[in-house]
């Protein structure tokens, strides 16, 4: 069963192994757990719900305690404090479970009606906020798409495939797999998160070198909005005005809720193999991926882990035998100390993966990059999806982490980085309370754009003696470091979305004027702002 | 010098060989042509302006008549129709050449101040009537954005060039290749469209399979509005709400004046090459191209003609030499009639020019194409830009010819291009002024996506002996083939833009909600209405 507190499902466990633990020990110091209360002392403090029975949606809709704790909170750290802690502070008033876009159009109509919030709910991964009810005078209805998770049809010639939005990764693959095709799109929540949530938060798959972000992925579709039904008819291309899609892309609930996504689909490719290739330093390193993906080498995946990264990744991993005996072979090559690792992958025909394969080798070994071959890169691929699960080792010895991320031009990598890290790395020493902690922080850039790439950070620290006190410390850094990050040329998010917990820094990344334009097309399918409100502008 | 009443420069003629003529009267008949106007006698007829004197401005603005007059009209073939005539109708009150976003900010308090209708003008190449003053009772001012022109900066590391928006296609290329960089935009309008109207009007190059369309080209840039100016900050990728880029391209001029335009350049690509194939039918032949783009083979260009396009080009193109000998060629292995020419591009290194040369080969042989090289292909590229001058040569034989393109998913490419060509070959026969009058029509696909291709179809009828009647015949072949062509899941533009004329069309395609969003877009920005108005919205 789904854990109600944290990641994933309650039988799956991660071990940290004994030199992962001694490693953070030494950067961070020893952590103490604080104790989670249980599902039962929650239940206890669930309200009565504030919905009054209404004839054409109560069968939707389950009132539940256990559903409302459920579906009250995503997976940001804040989060996990107040599940951990009970200290939820609001819970929806009930879920509805839709099945059809007319379940959908009659809880639309029933909350303008009734003055109802409502807010959809796919997987419920938000690590920013999206689905959290804020406290309202109105009853605030969460809107779970998980019922419509089924194929509905598949245009093989045109590689189209009709989804309904609530199907998560793991039954949009193995439906699709089932006639040889694949979507292509491998979020690190891919086993939660959904299609439609995929659309509403624009995100971004691990191999989005081949396949491209969700915006290149998602050909059309339905989305129903108080003002009726918005059918996005399936056309590759066009200069016939402002894209539609692109507006329901990144719409987070504030237009409508997406009932149905079309998709562009790809046939299962012939080959597919990741590979790994060690750089003596990081500028290096970060040279031969800007090279790689401005010279269109035909990659899949690419992804460099920093120095510190590198060292923490391999020491978490817990394969001694391994890694001396790579490091042998890398200072032998003068790239032991402050080693990056690279991993790319090769997917498509034969001959695709060949060529790219050898190109790929050329440039890297131009920056003085070890091939190691695809050993590590294995080890990658299995281990993808299940990164999540560490977090639930690491707090239960007395760890907290989070991650930061954003995507700049290529000129700026390096110093938005600098920022960031420095930022995280000392920031719980600005505060009195916290002024002896500090962070364990590394990075890696995992999206690649002849432009410049993303910036994915991550943090390590010790939970403080309280919740309250290990909440003050998450909120100064995340707070510092996004003010930086949209300070100086970087995305609020490349693939997390805005949420509730970065709409105060959206404006000044889009500008006044960008700010106006997104509130008007808002406003203008939802004037009385019922639609999860406070979600992508405050 | 440019023409006032016809495309491109007035030393430029492209003749027609004797065979092409003789091909066209058995088609369609013997043309005779009517007669054009001087430019006198338009100037003649230009009213006086209605702008008044206002010292904040008056140096950017032109009242001149012929500034006037060159500004009036777009490329389309009513354009041209009225050019020929000297039925211009409407003017615009004078003609404004800003040099900096000051100016553009100067003239918008202006236009704003004084209640007069603003028209951004980039290359004046539109076919759809972007840039047409309608009759109004405000003062019309175009604003021609010709003085910025000039590559502003250059960031070779991110690779992003910033330019005036009204650089033209030969300008931008020839200061990037100064520093050894191209965009590689090249629509056929590419000697004359501009930076800034390719933006506005979301136009797609001759090899957008490498490049993009301008939708991927485009990172950021300046837009003036009439609430101040909006800043695209060039930001890789985000998920951060709804893309605010996407909704400058495609406005036409309705949200603000485009002054600045950053886009995403390349490395000049160490090779590049053309190559043709025949197929022995279009069935074999569109199947082969939706492969090699579903197999992602990494061409630079792809355009298939039909037969008929195919044995019209070889007619007009003149070489009997070299047409006998590859029909000859052909005959032996059995696609001489009813052939289908495909041409390919390779762009970039060496290693996947050869690598993309050998698989697309061998997909072609898979559906029977013939591979005869690049001697085809270098006529092509020679000439890609000279195909608009072809309709001057006509027009003085007493032909007029119209394209109209579109784009649709690969279901539906037969089905959309047959009820296109059905309705442009036969309509005039419908109407009792042209019942004995037939169109010569022929497609082509040009640009391919996995989920589906351009259509893009040309048609030569004769005029008639008035304008008039002449232009009464292509509003007939144009409103019944613009609408079938929204009616059945086709765009109603895939590359032209929506102007005036595709105006009508469009909340078919859109929807009543697409079209609200739009609509309340412009409002947003221009709540007057005086930026080009009619445009993209009637």
């Amino acid at each position: 069963m789904r854990r109600w507190n944290g990641w994933g499902d309650e039988q799956f466990n991660l071990e940290l192994p004994i030199q992962g633990r001694s490693f953070l020990v030494d950067r961070v110091g020893s952590g103490s757990p604080l104790s989670d209360v249980s599902l039962e002392s929650v239940l206890a403090k669930v309200p009565e719900t504030r919905l009054l029975a209404d004839s054409t949606v109560d069968k939707l809709i389950d009132t539940n305690t256990e559903a409302r704790v459920r579906h009250a909170r995503g997976q940001s750290l804040p989060d996990w404090l107040a599940m951990r802690s009970g200290e939820f502070g609001v819970f929806p008033d009930g879920v509805a479970c839709p099945e059809s876009s007319l379940d959908v159009q009659k809880l639309l109509q029933y909350a303008q009606a009734s003055d109802i919030e409502l807010i959809p709910y796919g997987g419920g991964t938000s690590v920013a906020g999206h689905i959290n009810p804020l406290a309202s005078d109105k009853p605030v209805l969460t809107v779970d798409m998980g019922g419509m998770n089924r194929l509905i049809d598949l245009d093989r010639e045109s590689q189209i495939a009709t989804f309904g939005a609530g199907t998560p990764g793991p039954l949009v693959e193995s439906q699709l797999r089932a006639h040889g095709y694949t979507l292509g799109h491998f979020p690190q929540s891919f086993e939660l998160s959904t299609i439609g949530g995929w659309v509403a938060s624009r995100s971004s798959g691990q191999q989005s070198l081949r396949y491209g972000r969700i915006e290149q992925l998602f050909a059309g579709g339905r989305v129903e909005t108080l003002k009726g039904t918005l059918d996005l008819p399936t056309i590759p291309a066009s200069s016939a005005g402002p894209d539609i899609r692109e507006m329901i892309l990144g719409s987070e609930g504030r237009i409508g809720l997406i009932t149905e996504v079309k998709v562009r689909v790809s046939r299962l490719p012939e080959q597919e193999s990741f590979h790994v290739v060690f750089f003596p330093d990081w500028d290096l390193a970060r040279t031969a991926c800007r090279k790689l993906v401005q010279n269109r080498t035909q990659l899949s995946m690419l992804r460099l882990s920093s120095a510190v990264e590198t060292e923490t990744q391999l020491a978490l991993a817990g394969h001694p035998h391994l890694i001396s005996m790579l490091e042998k072979v890398l200072s032998l090559r003068g790239s032991a100390e402050g080693k990056c690792m690279m991993t790319f992958g090769l997917t498509g025909s034969s001959r695709q993966c060949a060529s790219a394969k050898q190109e790929a080798k050329r440039i890297c070994s131009e920056y003085n990059g070890v091939y190691t071959g695809t050993r590590l890169g294995k080890k990658w691929a299995e281990k993808r999806f299940t990164m999540p699960y560490l977090r639930e080792a690491l707090w239960q010895m007395g760890y907290a982490v989070d991650t930061l991320e954003t995507a700049t031009d290529w000129d700026n990598v390096d110093n938005l980085l600098g920022l960031m890290e420095g930022s995280l790395r000392d920031g719980l020493q600005a505060r009195e309370k916290s002024k002896n902690e500090r962070a364990h922080v590394f990075t890696h850039l995992s999206h690649f754009y002849a432009q410049g790439c993303s910036i994915y950070t991550t943090y390590v620290f010790r939970v403080a003696d309280s919740y309250e006190e290990t909440l003050a410390r998450w909120q100064h850094l995340k707070n510092t470091t996004s003010e930086l990050i949209v300070r100086n040329r970087g995305t609020i998010s490349h693939q997390h979305g805005v949420g509730k917990d970065h709409a105060p820094f959206l404006p000044v990344e889009k500008g006044e004027l960008g700010m106006l334009a997104i509130r008007s097309l808002c406003a203008t399918f939802d004037p009385e702002g019922i639609l999860n409100p406070k979600t992508l502008v405050e």
